[in-house]
């Protein structure tokens, strides 16, 4: 199936080299097409790593595996499969990984737990191991490519590219952290799981790494959504290879720190948003904005509540301020909540305040923001300090054609 | 904006009359449409009252006082106003609905406590003081109607009328419970509330009716969902008039009070699976079968995972037997599975055992029933005992339709 480019599609950045990395990319050939669908990352030596993974509970042997490496925190390469994800295919799945993994550590002269395998694509069929043998084969001695060739092949079925990069200054060392991202439908079983890789140059300790990462994800890929799904196989990694030459960090009291946070929260919200765009039939792009919850944990989670809800997500394709929509998905989320304290505004323009809609309340400005491709909503919840906000898309035709039409 | 009569629609079936229940319909114009849109239940004296109602924190006024009159247990009367759901209007929307019980208790010399009032329709807009008054007014002196009368008056987005009968024996007696609902999106904050009444002929004590109603709740409506959506309206009333002259029937110790909470679970489900049968854009009705399980609780919380899993409702639309889609949906529910123990068949053809695919596994029969109206999917968890059965629609081009063109 052919998908038209997102309408929300973002140009690929401009992205300088990280020393330490080298992209190369091949053709396994895991379906019939014609396109590199093996990404080949090399890393330098001393190369920390972490990790976060989906939280599904049927997750890949691809998951399971990366876990138990990313508490080594340390990597020499990556290898990503496209077509396939080889979840749901018992001991033969798990073997076509340690082939990988041993093929490439030969090559490297590493531990092969020092290989990081994703895959993605169809499930239920185990990857096929001559191809994989093949094709990592080429990788490894392929020339070595853009980031923008890297973010293509890691994709399956999505519509653009999806990368970013953002710098930061670790006292007078400079350091950049490239990342680029697959995923459409957020997050499908299949073709549309989550994968995303962040490299940088600086020198930071695993344990920090991780730490970093775990709190960007949070607030970044734990904060976007596109229908509620969430993949058996979705996974970021974060490595960083130290060639900047700064001072590793280890820590927040360490000189760069706060910048090193802020600078893998910045990429990896740039990436969350990019998935976001991609969403399958996606034709808006929504931050609700939550306020005024016992907790940030609340707000979260209420946030996620009108950002998963069919009826909120319609009425926003439909460019209909359906504040008592909002109320609703409020009202299911299972939080401290009050109908009478709820205030809900589109565009920064109040529709309803503690639970009565406004006597001045104009539709004409509202309806304008609602006909552009970027909607805000904000709720106040009226009860505490809690913030958060969740980033998602509309529910639209495109959606079921895609979803009701992909395996035919 | 008119909708087409849901292909799953089922004809409304032969109800007999109840004796102690008289009903009626009249026009209060809630909205500018040629139809009845105001329904009145006169019940006869010592009427019991139960009530389920919606979880949703931001319920409206009228779910609130419910709650207080089903703890008092008797009623004798029922107004449900359809096309302004009085939700979210403040004072304002309390005066208009204590105007409706002061009336009709006026009318009937008994308390206004004793008059249960409900509202389905637009929201944010305070029922109409004079329209409600007018629309009373006529309704307490209109004739009798039929139940299909009343079930059609109580419906808003509704393509059909849904109503069931059942009869059971308590020792020599015949009782009769005769149910109407209303509801198609399940379970929107607006017109497409779920209102469900069951009148019966019973002689039974408050406590138990409240007893047998909520275990049958249980089991039929809290086991349908349509979008994940739920109301802030929905109610659920039952009603015993106690004319059939049975002794009446207090705790599951008195003769015929396991025949009567089958009846009730029967005449529950079969609404319940109508609500279904009417859902937004449907095209298939959707059992999930779970079994192995935990507990009852775990396997109806996986069942309903599954359910509202766009990507499996996506799915089940275009007949796709996308197994990995389920096993994605059980992965996400948060309660216990193993992947690896997992089983999963469409039409009682097992796609998947043990987390693996079958190598036999042919797909021309489980295209041909996935082809047809009623599609079948089992899933064994393989951990335990635990069963539920949760029935849900596919998700399809109509429902985006619906949804995203509603206040249009």
């Amino acid at each position: 199936m052919d998908l038209e480019i997102s309408p929300l599609a973002l140009p690929f950045p401009d992205m300088p080299p990280i020393e330490g990395v080298t992209l190369r990319v091949a053709r396994a050939q895991y379906k019939k097409w014609d396109r590199c669908d093996l990404t080949y990352a090399k890393l330098a030596e001393g190369t920390a790593l972490a990790g976060v993974f989906t939280k599904n509970v049927c997750c890949s042997t691809e998951v399971e595996m990366g876990r138990e490496q990313a508490k080594r925190g340390k990597a020499r390469a990556l290898i990503v499969n496209a077509g396939n994800s080889n979840a749901f295919t018992g001991h033969r799945g798990r073997e076509a990984v340690e082939q990988i993994m041993a093929q490439v550590a030969a090559h490297l002269g590493c531990d092969s737990e020092d290989v990081l395998v994703s895959s993605t694509g169809v499930i239920g069929v185990p990857l096929p191991k001559d191809k994989a043998q093949a094709g990592v084969a080429a990788a490894l001695t392929a020339d070595p490519c853009s980031w923008e060739d890297a973010a293509n092949t890691i994709g399956t079925t999505d519509t653009f590219a999806k990368g970013a990069t953002v710098s930061a200054m670790l006292g007078d060392t400079k350091v950049t952290l490239n990342g680029i991202i697959k995923g459409s439908g957020m997050i499908a079983p299949d073709m549309a799981t989550m994968l995303g890789y962040i490299f940088t140059d600086a020198a930071v300790e695993p344990e920090f790494l991780q730490q970093c990462l775990s709190a960007a994800n949070e607030r970044t890929y734990s904060c976007i959504t596109v229908d509620s799904d969430t993949s058996t196989s979705d996974t970021v990694l974060a490595f960083a290879t130290g060639k900047a030459g700064n001072a590793p960090i280890a820590s927040f009291d360490d000189p760069g720190a706060d910048a090193f946070m802020a600078a893998m929260e910045d990429v990896c919200r740039q990436l969350a948003h990019l998935v976001v765009r991609d969403g399958e039939g996606a034709q808006k792009f929504i931050s609700v904005s939550m306020q005024g919850a016992v907790s940030d944990d609340s707000a979260r989670k209420i946030g996620h509540a009108i950002a998963n809800s069919p009826l909120v997500k319609t009425a926003i394709a439909g460019g209909d301020a359906n504040w008592g929509r909002v109320v609703m998905a409020v009202g299911k989320a299972g939080e401290p909540a009050d109908r009478d304290r709820l205030s809900i505004a589109f565009g920064g323009i109040w529709a309803a305040k503690n639970g009565l809609p406004l006597s001045d309340y104009d539709e004409t400005p509202v309806a304008k923001h609602l006909a552009g491709q970027e909607v805000n909503i904000t709720v106040d919840i009226g009860l505490g300090q809690g913030q958060a906000t969740v980033w998602t898309c509309d529910l639209t035709h495109g959606y079921i054609s895609i979803n009701a039409d992909y395996r035919s």
